[in-house]
């Protein structure tokens, strides 16, 4: 386990998503988004071996994932494509948890949230931080950057809901940190992974990161 | 090895990859390039450990890669942002070829290629065939997709350049076929990797692909 890496506040976070993408770091939103993808498919793979966890259920949120953007659009016909099926309401998402989900890939809130829980995010946190009836115990979650619901610089958080309603947070199994960790995770006790091995060297010391290596067989994440 | 895995002709090809790209199949070349470089990177590293093999030389010809096209200039920034360096003359070529290179990737010419070849590639082919003064050895070669100056359907042939002369092949050690080797490499005897794990299922079946399955790790290539 490195000591030394940095974490990085949620300015820092834009500061340098915004310098990936301009002209100067010239990366395209398509590039990172696939890296992004990878980066979570292989560590879901490599936490919760398909062997014994056959189905993931992956919340996305309102961030660059949802709306009516064109790769939104493109990434979704691409998961059509694969027979992946979606999931519309915080129904159906309780429904899939209690009966045909072994590990779940939190990726609803990311490093922008404010609270309060906006519906239908406010049921689908209830869902994961309590089992529905006949599911004896928690679903594994793995989460990226941040555990929905938790501050980027304050870590868990109290959260309520838009009629001022308690919304329960949670812990994960694993977190992926893309990037740099963020400094509301500083205290994360469970399974730490890093991910996107593509930033150049020069960014790194830029901004301090002091990040591990890599390993030398092309995976695209490393545990810290 | 698989004995049964298909292996399309270049009408096939061209067809995939226009079907990937279309509305149909939403993949954006972003995208595409961003998988197919990961899963070359991945396989020199498998084949010729970095370790051993620090300096890779990547040759690339007169296809997606140069040109005046956004995405290469976006690419082109990349690697200057990582301080690789970039050769512009076959000369340089030559001169990196005996004193600072390991291993070559090899992406001159992919399924499009017509002969003659055409300057400046005949030289490089030269320099590939026919170690320059000084080098006691042929550097080992990975090559993706067809190896450079081989028919897509007929493999290795014979080649001349724009006045006639001759135009020396190779046989490189290792070759990645992106999503399905082609006619022509049937009876290439080296190490023989497959990469484009993202091909829907539907397909590999329209095409009768018959490709094996991929690790469950991540990773982004299968040897055949």
């Amino acid at each position: 386990m490195s000591t030394s890496i940095k974490y990085i506040t949620a300015d820092e976070a834009v500061k340098i998503d915004q310098e990936l993408m301009s002209d100067e770091g010239a990366f395209s939103l398509d590039q990172l988004m696939e890296l992004a993808g990878l980066a979570c498919a292989q560590n879901v793979a490599r936490t919760y071996p398909a062997a014994s966890y056959k189905r993931v259920l992956v919340i996305i949120g309102p961030g660059n994932q949802p709306g009516n953007k064109d790769i939104y659009k493109r990434l979704l016909k691409q998961c059509q494509n694969l027979h992946i099926p979606t999931l519309d309401s915080p129904e159906e998402f309780t429904k899939h948890y209690s009966s045909s989900t072994d590990v779940i890939l939190d990726t609803i809130f990311g490093f922008s949230f404010h609270p309060p829980v906006r519906s239908p995010f406010d049921a689908v946190l209830r869902t994961i931080a309590n089992p529905p009836e006949g599911k004896s115990k928690k679903l594994p979650i793995v989460s990226v950057d941040i555990p929905s619901g938790w501050s980027v610089e304050d870590g868990m958080q109290k959260l309520q809901d838009e009629q001022g309603g308690d919304v329960p947070t949670f812990e994960p199994e694993v977190l992926l940190s893309l990037t740099c960790p963020k400094v509301g995770v500083k205290d994360f006790k469970g399974r730490h992974f890093l991910g996107g091995r593509f930033i150049p060297d020069d960014m790194v010391k830029k901004y301090q990161m002091n990040l591990p290596p890599y390993p030398d067989n092309g995976d695209q994440i490393v545990e810290l």
